[in-house]
């Protein structure tokens, strides 16, 4: 069976996670694609730091270019976070003839045109399912089987852990702060939660949705973005009293030809679809001219769940392309 | 621009909604594809009968042959409905090489293996997006970025006939035979409503379902099948007392290396996704090992949102094949 050499860059949550599924689950993904993706080196610069997988030694490095440079491999995996370095890991990849797959929303956010300009200048795939919503398949459903829509609008939970602390205020009537500390213990929040809590990665998502939906690629930094630390214990109340959820959503609508755009703690109708997604879970609500409106539910977040989408655009190489 | 052409069997709810998507949105496809999809022959075998869309006279053919040999069809769309002459027309159209697209849930569950080794066999593509949930991409995403995962379970609200006369008996009370009259004055239900309150439909879909999930193709006569003619509207009232819904569900899962499967009316809970989905809407909600629960919702009828999923797998081969 011929093998897919692949690259990891980043071996934290999304690179175990990816590791994890690529070495469990190689039978079936063997048997679907006629083909073994096989891991060759892993970049890991923080050597000592705990490991949610093991891997052989020999895999590791902490030199960036045994990858990004090596003839050997065909796809790189980027999972560093953060725009830089690697949107220059990613750029000078493809430039090697490398299939790049990213599940990096801020680098995508920040610098979509560059790279999607560059896998088109050197005829190399650039997919990136995994950067918007985790496990669910949204980006897919929008570049594949929904094309023929005019999309109309687009909404969405898109961050876990401002849900899971407006799901726990909303159920349990509990302040902001105590809640916050609680999700932080718990793991689902980080002990810097600014990106969070503050509405920047929902934006980093809707960013990536609009460029997907209507074609244009806006700043993250200009949508404008208001996150959950404003909102009250007494406005989840006031709110549950007339029949509505506190919701952060992420939302891009076309009006007169024109996208308008905002992250913003929003009012749900109890009866709207998004209104029931609660703690953790992420979903995106889709309307298009055609098939009307479509929702997508799933963990947007986590090791697997995450994995699960970067080994999906993983294999989409694999069978397009070897 | 290049042109493909395209050849359409059948000119009912499904073929006058793929009808016109193609022609409605054909900018938007041809700035997503570079090419022009060009509707070359419809195949219409009762001329009287009242359309939904306008179309020109002389695209009209009640022979199936200028279809399904005619040399000049690069994409054969078939949208007859039923087992047969539907299985033999696709058969054919796969023998002339030409790719076929179908949204006819009846003869695919029927004839999966058939149908996929004969367009195997002939190198050309056979998509079906539409023939399970309407608009829902939910086969997409099955087939391709969840394809890392093995399916744990796959359970959905497949008919949205009997979605809508349970959502009517739970929402007003109303008994099953007053339901389905309304039903069947507002376009909901057919005159003859046997294959949907039967669970013969839904049936038919969990059968294509468990093909694509866990690789086995289940006939789907041979899946324990209950529809909701005995369901009372005493039972929705005790399943309400006891904070759950009854819904009918298809559902299949692997327990000990074997697959499971039947369609009943099932209670769930309050609070589970499905228990949120109302009306004609139809879900699927899928569990893998790795991306763990799923859920996927919308129209899963209708001329517009099945014509989606069917211009959805049309653009598909446009990209990939020419």
């Amino acid at each position: 069976m011929k093998t897919v050499k692949i690259g990891l860059l980043g071996l934290g949550n999304v690179g175990g996670g990816t590791y994890q599924i690529l070495t469990e689950n190689k039978e079936i993904i063997e048997k679907r694609t006629g083909l073994t993706p096989e891991v060759v080196k892993i970049l890991q610069r923080s050597r000592g730091k705990k490991r949610l997988v093991e891997v052989p030694d020999n895999l590791l490095t902490e030199d960036p270019d045994d990858i990004i440079k090596n003839p050997d491999i065909d796809i790189v995996v980027e999972m560093i976070g953060g725009i830089e370095p690697a949107t220059s890991f990613m750029v000078q990849a493809m430039k090697e003839g490398k299939h790049v797959v990213s599940a990096n929303k801020a680098a995508i956010a920040a610098n979509y045109r560059l790279l999607t300009n560059t896998a088109k200048e050197n005829g190399v795939e650039f997919l990136f399912e995994a950067s918007v919503a985790g496990g669910i398949p949204v980006l897919t459903a929008i570049q594949n089987p929904l094309q023929a829509n005019n999309f109309v609008e687009v909404m969405g939970i898109l961050n876990g852990t401002t849900n899971y602390i407006l799901t726990k205020m909303t159920e349990e009537g509990l302040p902001y702060d105590e809640v916050l500390k609680d999700a932080q213990a718990k793991g689902f929040a980080e002990a810097d939660p600014t990106a969070d809590v503050e509405g920047i990665d929902a934006a980093n998502k809707l960013s990536i949705l609009i460029a997907l939906c209507f074609g244009k690629h806006i700043d993250p930094t200009a949508i404008p973005t208001v996150g959950i630390t404003g909102v009250g214990a007494d406005d989840i109340k006031a709110a549950a009293e007339s029949g509505k959820k506190i919701k952060l959503i992420g939302k891009a609508s076309l009006r007169d030809g024109m996208v308008e755009y905002m992250v913003a703690p929003t009012l749900l109708d109890e009866k709207h679809p998004l209104a029931g997604v609660s703690n953790e879970f992420n979903a995106v609500y889709i309307t298009g001219d055609m098939v009307g409106e479509l929702m997508f539910y799933g963990r947007g977040a986590g090791p697997l769940p995450t994995g699960s989408a970067v080994c999906g655009d993983i294999l989409k190489i694999m069978k397009e392309k070897f």
